[in-house]
């Protein structure tokens, strides 16, 4: 089984390459489930139901969120009313949404979860403690488990992968906007990338005008940050090949669209 | 010219993989000159005099270093006999060690900067700022100039690279210890990468052995992290090629070489 | 010569309070100088010219600022036209108002100095180096010198404290919105306190509706923040009294208004 | 019932000011039950068996903790052996010792509570969730419930103050070491208090050398910290006076003994 998942859809830009590249992305890679990272796809805080159900238009199965999930307050009026929409899990218990979804892919069931990390982000509960249960009630109904793992230091999301290892069947870092480049199957079977990175303007900081972050950055002043209007842009996601009966993983292959990169790595 | 420049060395497997790696890196990419970050390069916390010197010998032209610059208190008692070392020049003044170095290769001269961010990490001297003054400083010598930006934000570490977009030859980041994808040339010919990555221990957790950090997040107790003796290692490293007469960046190429990732990209 | 010093005024309960109480705390304290705080004077958040000028008119004479100085845009219109307001002055250059302003009083000039602390707070200039200058600016016209560090960390004001100490006639301590009890003069004769605390709603939490902030800490989700509207204010401020001729501070007394604590300590 | 609180033991200078003064203190405010803050006991940072004994010797009856509990490695050998030692409750199930204690005064049992904040703190488990838990545990056995919330920011306690006002029968802050001057009781009947403050030596930074915090802000460079040794010192405490039958507050005192506070306020 292939699972295709794209990084954070940002603003226009970003929605602009998932419209324009994912019915090719997925048939390229055999794509039997898509899921779509979507925390920042509106005007890059937060998700309308709108954008929600344009993503699902164009292909996606299922999207995750982040930090930002609860930018655009509307997201409250629809989150409980589909099981298209993971939110991280680890918020506390009472808080609308789910961060377990169970979907369906290549007749088999695939557990879908998003979690959210606490170092040099806000307190919330702990996704080490939060995972173990996830996992438990995951795997009465499924060995394919994916993880979208939202969170900002690169030590937290290695050792989030580490201690999956062989429990998951992939987990992949969602949140610093940046791909990272250490793809690759731990030894017990876990596919594994740090950070899929973002999918949205490429000339931009994380996504957002370059000259607005710089400014912030030298006057320490507050500064409005905007998705900048713009037709070059950056995709990134990754692929993962699962055995269809076990869960592990076979294989996994970055994807970076870019004007500096080429589509296949 | 082709300068080669490698990721935070930690501890004993990333100086085995120092020596192991580098001659022929610095043959096939035909190096003109060699940088190599050490801050961790001792027990994964710090540099000796005894370490440093071996960077040298090895074939390393040139040490930056981070925010582990002082972890090994020695450092204080040669950092000032070498122009060879450079500390983060956002140090407050009265600092030990230079935050830039002049070193020559291929008959130029080269501008070697070292600083360090300020997100997610202690308070320091504003980079933005200093990094002003010493291009000036070094454009009065050079045009080919390399800034190693130790930094943990994606933010912080993109702003800086458009910020000095078409001013220095290349902008590259460190700290981390996980190499990104998002190599490239930037609008007005600054070479950049968000981060360089590591060379070190690749089962591990940025370098520390992965079991002492997974318990550190699960108990929340103290846990002394170790750099574990492993010959499996990472070595992670960039190639950028500067116009001689400009030092503009032509040509950018990722190193990163493990049991998992090919050594040409 | 006797200088009072009001805490971060909060709103409208706070701007209330000041005008109740302003007339007569100058009276019953002889004060020669009042210095007022008025970070968070408009709606929590920022400082409006109409509310400036109202606590000029109340009584202020001069009105320090901190990190929400720039929270209402029309600050940028009015800042550089008086003498009578002082952000912080280790924003980076160029940051419009100034951080030094002198006064007089008693027929004396007295300097009056903001800072912003960095300890779990934005980055921002060095506050230890700026104040030397600072220092040694102000020394040449008057050896009364008072000092609002608006700082966040119990270590970095009473570092501060100590590392002035002699040189500074005062070092109050602004931002935790929480008076401390540590007022002294200390070895070399420094006035001194951790916190003045602040003047607005009593019953809130640091001057924001109680049960939106314990909804957030609650839910970890975006909260919106407003000051009550009550009659229960508290006002917490200082006075110090110093040596006309040398500056050194003879006398420290709070002042702490509420239901529930007596004006005179 | 009087329960008396004493805040952070630093080091040797703390653990004399404690002896010196202990039984004279019960004495004076007709203590029922007396509660120390024990974290930084040890050389500034920790806990030992000894050092807990001798807290008890000199009239202490119970012992609380806080982020620096896990200093000496030896509390994890005697912490769970003693009913008298209270840790941070939202550390991961599993950590040992307790959170809850409950201890007989004046002939009725008093549960002792210590948190953990989380706001510019390390990750852990969230002290608003399980403090509900906790306060149903100790409500079958007594209305008399003393909370110890060791947290930094003043926002998270006055949150977990108003939180619990009328559901505990006290919450005082530890932590920040600096007392603040907001005893109160709450609408509802809690006695508050944000800080208690440290009990140390009094010319320090928080319990530490002075010279070296200042040199830490002023070079950024790792730095030693020292207890420094003194006869000058600060004691620090609080006295709140419970309803025999309800738990409910009636009284509460600010206690602070130093060369210029009094004792008596
Ligand atoms: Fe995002
Ligand atoms: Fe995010
Ligand atoms: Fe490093
Ligand atoms: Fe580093
Ligand atoms: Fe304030
Ligand atoms: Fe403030
Ligand atoms: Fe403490
Ligand atoms: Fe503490």
């Amino acid at each position: 089984m292939n699972i295709l998942f794209i990084g954070d859809i940002v603003g226009k830009p970003g929605r602009q390459a998932l419209q324009d590249n994912l019915a090719s992305l997925k048939k390229d890679y055999h794509a039997d489930l898509t899921i779509v990272n979507g925390e920042n796809a509106a005007h890059g805080k937060g998700l309308t139901k709108k954008i929600f159900n344009q993503i699902l238009e164009w292909g996606g199965d299922i999207v995750t969120l982040g930090n930002h999930a609860w930018d655009k307050k509307e997201i409250f009026e629809f989150i409980d009313d589909t099981d298209k929409l993971v939110r991280p899990a680890n918020f506390p218990e009472g808080t609308p949404g789910k961060g377990l979804q169970f979907i369906k892919a290549k007749n088999k069931t695939v557990a879908v979860i998003n979690l959210q990390g606490r170092t040099f982000m806000n307190p919330i509960d702990d996704p080490f403690q939060i995972i173990d249960d996830l996992i438990t009630e995951a795997k009465k109904k499924t060995n394919h488990i994916f993880v979208d793992f939202h969170a900002e230091a690169t030590s937290e999301k290695q050792a989030m992968g580490w201690y999956l290892d062989g429990r998951a069947s992939a987990v992949v870092g969602t949140h610093t906007h940046i791909q990272t480049s250490d793809e690759r199957i731990l030894t017990n079977g876990t596919a594994y990338i740090t950070d899929v990175g973002m999918t949205g303007p490429y000339d931009s900081i994380l996504g957002v005008e370059k000259e607005a972050v710089i400014r912030r950055f030298k006057t320490a002043l507050p500064v409005k940050f905007e998705v900048p209007e713009t037709e070059r842009t950056v995709l990134s996601g990754i692929v993962v090949t699962l055995d269809d009966q076990t869960g592990i993983a076979k294989k996994v292959k970055r994807i970076l669209i870019n004007d500096d990169h080429m589509r296949f790595h």
